[in-house]
């Protein structure tokens, strides 16, 4: 492969686990969560107007009290962006509950490890104004 | 230098580039921020509240505007941690105006650029919390 082919081949593996992240939420899957989450690079979660989270132990734990009740409803992810630089990668993307207006901005984090990306990173906060989902599916400034 | 000192020297030259941004903006130094956000790199801003500003001249133009009233406040950054991938880099922190509690969660994303650590990411969102300055230093829980 080229490089731009490389580039656009790893941008869609990161936009797969970035829905694999947002499927397990919905699906209220923790394990699905566990095998996503990095398991050597060191990692940090922010939820929603909490402080940061750090290393996979307390994170997971933070999953497991979320992933019960999240069971109960879909977390959709909007107009992701993936940004790739070798073996790490960000995306930015809006949360929305269904098909609700978005009412959260996220930055996600993935390194590739052990043949697959895994996230290290996840960061969501609110929206002032939550972006309807027309205008959402393809948001950016 | 070996592996532990390379990282341990990139950690670092990480958290310069990171006082860099919350110097620049302490300042109201829209030059400096200009300078530290990446020039070739795909980049990313979320103000506090906002969706995604997408690309260098977009994001340097929210710049300008939030730098002029900014100059008349310390933008405080509280418990940073780097963790470098390569020639990427992310940095998790706490933010706060001055001496107040920390009030916003940030997340910082580098890559190494024309030899130096330059932004593509800047999001920071609000604590349900505020996290008094004492705790904020080190917070992470």
């Amino acid at each position: 492969m080229d490089e731009l082919s490389e580039r656009v081949a790893a941008e869609a593996a990161v936009l797969a686990a970035n829905r694999d992240f947002y499927l397990a939420f919905s699906n209220g899957d923790f394990d699905a969560m566990s095998r996503l989450w990095a398991a050597q690079a060191p990692s940090v979660c922010m939820h929603p107007g909490l402080p940061p989270i750090v290393g996979r132990s307390a994170i997971l734990g933070s999953w497991k009290q979320i992933l019960g009740p999240a069971a109960e409803w879909e977390l959709s992810c909007r107009a992701p962006r993936a940004h790739v630089f070798g073996n790490s990668a960000f995306v930015t993307c809006l949360e929305a509950s269904g098909d609700k207006p978005a009412h959260l901005a996220a930055t996600n984090i993935f390194v590739f490890e052990d043949g697959q990306w895994r996230m290290v990173h996840h960061q969501a906060g609110p929206l002032s104004e939550p972006i309807p989902a027309r205008s959402s599916r393809n948001a950016s400034n």
